[in-house]
């Protein structure tokens, strides 16, 4: 038996159809895929490893009586249908891909959860008004080209064709790496949802940060998510001989690198909520004894405050360009990617929130300083995001770790979020 | 006709056996092979462009009517009897390997001029007294396992069976890439020689630097060749979400790094003398959106004078454990190599300068900034070296450039050096 809105149940854990066995052991199960010996996994996007995690959801969806079918950019849908066929669709749901060396939570969570909450519908014959659709967005992470998020900008119709050109570190394509994968890269076009079709996005994910720890709460409802600015530099010095050439002569590349990442680290601790990273670098030649000629490397900056994360990025710009003019080293900085910080809407958030008075559980809202898939579709529908504790706020590791009991309540408070957003059928 | 001892030749160019032509289209023939779209020729040991450039010099011994042989390093001789085939002898030569993306001269030079002056003297039927050989050394730059000099050290008899454990990126060891090649690692102990079995050892090699450029002089002597202390850094910290983890609760291992670089630059430039290079350097799990958890980068750092060079180390090393205990960060550091600076011999050093002056060219003596096969060979034979002008000081890159004449002359001094030291038969 469901809870019913403005009925609060006084034993929130009881007659809640969701499985929370069945969810922990479907994660379990998807955790061995991509699994490094190293340790964490990898699923970079338009791999086997993503086509393997994808198979396997697909095998969720049809246990739990799904329509399942997959767009141009490789998205995932599974959909159970609601009493008017025509209405806008309720999605929900998050990615299978992951960073290199990343965890079993971020992304697989969100769409095991969200086909648990259909697979419960279905056992417990619940019917909504409008259908709902569970969605495994293709590459959220960015991993492999330094671009992510692609499946929900695809949906978003913000994907260009010129995005498709761009190459992961082996000179891949975007669109070559789709047709190796068997996707037509020229349907690109069909991906995309017209505004009002649907009605609103909900995604379960990991906090990947601290604050619900500290606040000894299982999970939260997402305020609003932060935006990234990603930005690629490229220095350019002399490949010297490392014995020969005095201190003073060098147009080192990397000690001008050094000079910069140091300049980074401090421009964005001292606004006390920016958080700047070099996250990639690689230099050339690469000689044990010869100075580096050229070093690339890669800045995500991030910040709640737009304005205040833009002003940040400005000062950083400049200044590298300062320390790369008194070096005498050559100076190149590309947009990678610029996703503003964004609210989550307040149909999805009242929807969570009276889903956790409908469970008789704490409502708490917290921003997001991680980028998602949501953040791309706010141009076509209201979206939000129930965020769940993480242990020690690690992500993007082997050590991301979320309890099983904090991932059943999370996917408890999503199934009702979607049955309010949703509608309930009588 | 050869200027003798005491008979000064006011006409130097003259009379000379000294095929320059000759010398410079081989060179030219050499840059072939190993040679990089991106610029610059790539011949890493135990490799096919190393074993192609070892056949062309094999090609140009015969012409020169020289004994070919190599040894179970790959060591690389030509022998030239002389008229007391049981004498000590004169060893002369460098090496054909090169760095990642490395340039023309750097090996090959020395190996082609001691080619050249074995040949003039067959065409000019010099006959010496000792037996001369050439030799062109396995694996002067390290360029693939991080560790250099493998055939000058398994000739002085100091390489070791552990040395050949070391692995390059691929995790193939020396030994493994041996047995690629064709050779057999469990004869490494008969690449020795005994002490008093190598009369003298000289190599022409390019200066790498600016002093005789400054000096406007085409060549000088070495008077000793600096040694390079090369270390192996680790740093740890912890992988974690670049948007959702505050900078101060960071422990970013490539922060830390960065930090690291900046106080080893400093510390080598503070000295006048010292010179200090981090040439590669690897990150993981190195995604744009992930802290890095680990860092492993390397340090060259020379300087002719010992002691100042191993306080500077000593500083160095401190003062990044002290940066990587402030930021919680997790330390190591492994010695790869340790070169200390050496004289060159007096026997090379006067049988040099009485080459300049029986051809009436200015003698003019230098340290070497690098280091070269010949720091190896101290402990079984006097060594020495002439050093040729180098464009703008330019080496292991494309731009690396010595001109026809310069390389010439130190042609021309190498084949009074020989006949000095291997004593003239008349």
């Amino acid at each position: 038996m469901v809870p019913k809105a403005g009925a609060p149940n006084t034993n929130p854990m009881k007659d809640i159809p969701i499985d929370g066995d069945r969810l922990w052991n479907r994660l379990t199960e998807m955790s061995a895929i991509g699994a490094q010996e190293e340790g964490g996994i990898t699923r970079r996007s338009f791999t086997a490893e993503e086509r393997a995690a994808k198979d396997l959801v697909i095998s969720y969806m049809e246990e739990a009586g799904l329509s399942v079918y997959e767009d141009a950019i490789g998205n995932l849908f599974g959909r159970r249908e609601g009493l008017q066929p025509d209405a806008p669709v309720v999605l929900v749901g998050s990615h299978v891909d992951s960073v290199v060396n990343g965890g079993n939570f971020d992304g697989p969570l969100g769409v095991l959860s969200a086909v648990e909450v259909l697979q419960a519908m279905k056992d417990h014959e619940q019917v909504t008004r409008h259908p709902v659709e569970v969605v495994a967005f293709t590459d959220e992470e960015g991993a492999r080209f330094g671009f992510g998020m692609l499946g929900s900008r695809a949906l978003a119709g913000t994907l260009t064709v010129e995005d498709l050109q761009r190459t992961d570190e082996d000179g891949i394509s975007i669109a070559q790496a789709m047709r190796n994968y068997g996707l037509e890269p020229q349907r690109l076009g069909e991906v995309s949802r017209p505004a009002g079709s649907i009605k609103a996005y909900a995604e379960v994910h990991i906090e990947q940060g601290s604050v619900l720890e500290n606040k000894e709460l299982p999970f939260g409802i997402a305020s609003g998510l932060a935006g990234s600015v990603r930005l690629g530099f490229t220095l350019k010095g002399e490949a010297r001989h490392a014995g020969t050439t005095p201190m003073n002569l060098r147009r080192d590349a990397l000690a001008a690198t050094a000079e910069a990442m140091g300049f980074i680290e401090a421009s964005a601790a001292e606004t006390g909520t920016t958080v700047g990273t070099v996250g990639q670098l690689e230099l050339k030649p690469g000689g044990i004894n010869i100075i580096p000629g050229q070093v690339d490397f890669t800045l995500d900056l991030r910040d709640m405050d737009q304005e205040l994360r833009d002003d940040v990025e400005e000062r950083i710009v400049s200044g590298i360009e300062e320390i790369c003019e008194r070096r005498g080293i050559g100076f190149a900085v590309e947009l990678l990617q610029r996703n503003n910080p964004v609210p989550c809407s307040q149909l999805v958030r009242e929807a969570a929130s009276a889903a956790c008075e409908e469970l008789d559980v704490e409502s708490f809202e917290l921003p997001s300083g991680a980028g998602h898939d949501g953040m791309q579709l706010t141009g076509i529908c209201p979206m939000g995001m129930i965020l769940v504790r993480s242990k020690d706020g690690i992500s993007h590791s082997s050590d991301e770790y979320s309890s099983k009991e904090d991932c059943a309540v999370a996917a408890d408070v999503l199934y009702h979020t979607v049955l309010n957003l949703a509608g309930i059928a009588r």
